[in-house]
């Protein structure tokens, strides 16, 4: 298993020491990470141009008012490799992803639009397979695919299959969880096992499906939120830790609030399975995505509510307080490593898992 | 410049007589052209498995009410190379397409999310100058960007860049432009000269921008959309023929209303230089894609004021009557020619020119 998952990776660099990013010409895979590089392609070239005070909130979703509803708007480009991996596909993935980037701002998620780019040569076949998940998911997820696009591109001037959905949910009247919501003191909740959608691709690259019992955790996670929000309104803000994993989404909310963030390494909760297959690839599960978990800041007298709903809604059942916001320096997050030590958790400076979502 | 641009042609196959479709276990460049076999495809692997009341309307865009708003939304990906055209570049054609199908249904088009597919290697240069271009396009089009997403491919298995937006806009109250009100008698309204960002982009492809003065007509229409619906209210449809041209547009709409359409070659507008393009090339201006040129359906007594208002717009100048709705078989189009005789317009059978958007 080591040896196969190893050539499975493309770029086995160290990531958890602070790794000087150097200026690029051209784009690299680590633009693409969800990491340092992705932050910084952000920075230089989109948001400059298009600022906006929607778009500068800087959350995973816009949201707006319409008619005296409140929107939440999204959108994802999905380039998974392999198409079908074990838990899911590019099609049930499309859906969760935006369907989950909605719910992090509180809203139901409704409607969807699903634009395909498909390789000449795809199989019909993969693509009806792909539409029949999309179709089940929606339908689990409770939203609409109401319209459409498909382009075809020359072979060899795609890979099989890229899907974009983009999703507009509502969000309940009152709410607004923010990252800039945060306060010194809030508690960051993390709602179960990390790593495990991440190290699921990477078995199915390396062609272990059939070693392994890592499924992706792929899964719609609105009622999710649902539940919690029906325990306290006194969520700050909430985060899915998809590519770049938990230290992205750790690292967007500290620097966004300005607070500093402590989490600490031994209430992380990692299925033993996932852990064996990190510490023998050198890769940290902290940096490895998740496609069905959040975390949530909450506020400290909310904690205790928002963990009960949580741990009783089959997809929070491993949910555990693994942090808190503090007055240390703003935009950092450190852990408390099991060995006593305190290790900065930097963002992601290069792309370990490229293609993962 | 007959064998350059020839060279640029995929598929010189002849598209004017009805060509029987094979069925396909792979997906061919077709699947992408907006004609016979996007329909196969979405009628075969997408429809039956999407399908809801908003999607099966089946017009450019999808309409729901929200909050007592009727809001539009749809979703487009660009994949059209070269990436910079006479006329414009991916970035201000990718808002422009979405604002488009957004002001089609006669919305006010207000909110764009924007998400890139990067192949490794691509010039971040390119994109800086694709940002502005989409930025610039927003502000002229009075549109936000207001949220986003970047994924990266590895070098081989993307294309320099792909591009999805996806748009929300604003019915007016009262509204409602679909292909389903068409109604025989009506009259079909042409805002202008046909086949200019197909013949562009193929100049480019060839080398020939500088031999050529013809630039793509990439142009947001939705100022000339409210022009037309303050001087009547009585428009059946629009429709903007991109990929397909004129005729998938017709075909549309003809299917979609159960009425037959007849138009008039002699009162197509088309450009000299288009038209001899078109000429050398064996190519058919109603199947060369427009990215600034509308069809409106309206009811015969609301012609003449709906044309007035067109021909005093910028975009609406060589506005023209070109065809009527009437009672022939459901579904078909046909056109008078400059011979006098009469002949069936298809739905594309094939590919003319891939990658046009």
């Amino acid at each position: 298993m080591p040896s196969e998952l190893l050539r499975a990776l493309p770029d086995p660099a160290s990531f958890t020491c602070p790794v000087p990013v150097p200026a690029h010409d051209r784009i690299v895979m680590g633009h693409g990470s969800g990491g340092r590089l992705s932050a910084n392609l952000l920075r230089d070239v989109f948001l400059p141009r298009f600022s906006n005070p929607v778009l500068d909130r800087m959350d995973d979703q816009a949201v707006f008012a319409i008619g005296g509803s409140q929107v939440a708007f999204t959108t994802d480009s999905f380039v998974v490799q392999p198409l079908f991996f074990p838990g899911g596909d590019i099609g049930s993935l499309a859906v969760h992803g935006t369907v989950n980037d909605l719910a992090m701002s509180g809203a139901v998620p409704l409607y969807l639009s699903a634009a395909f780019i498909a390789e000449e040569g795809l199989p019909i076949g993969q693509l009806h397979r792909i539409a029949e998940s999309m179709a089940e998911a929606a339908e689990a997820a409770g939203v609409l695919i109401v319209t459409g696009d498909t382009k075809v591109v020359e072979r060899g001037k795609g890979d099989g299959l890229f899907i974009n959905t983009t999703g507009i949910g509502i969000v309940p009247a009152g709410l607004r969880l923010s990252a800039s919501e945060v306060r010194t003191g809030d508690l960051v909740i993390l709602s179960g096992c990390i790593g495990d959608h991440g190290i699921a691709i990477m078995a199915s690259r390396a062609g272990l499906e059939f070693e392994t019992t890592i499924q992706s955790d792929s899964a719609p996670l609105h009622g999710l939120v649902a539940e919690m929000l029906a325990a306290s309104r006194r969520i700050r803000c909430m985060r899915d830790p998809t590519r770049g994993g938990l230290s992205s989404s750790l690292n967007e909310i500290a620097a966004m609030s300005g607070v500093a963030i402590e989490i600490v390494e031994g209430r992380i909760p990692v299925r033993d399975e996932v852990r064996g297959a990190c510490e023998l690839l050198g890769l940290d599960p902290l940096y490895v995505a998740n496609e069905g978990k959040l975390i949530a800041v909450v506020a400290p007298d909310a904690a205790d509510e928002v963990l009960a709903a949580m741990r009783s809604h089959p997809l929070g059942r491993d949910a555990a307080v693994i942090g808190h916001a503090l007055g240390g320096e703003p935009g950092l997050v450190t852990m408390k490593t099991a060995f006593g030590s305190t290790r900065i958790v930097e963002l992601l400076p290069g792309d370990q898992l490229p293609r993962i979502c």
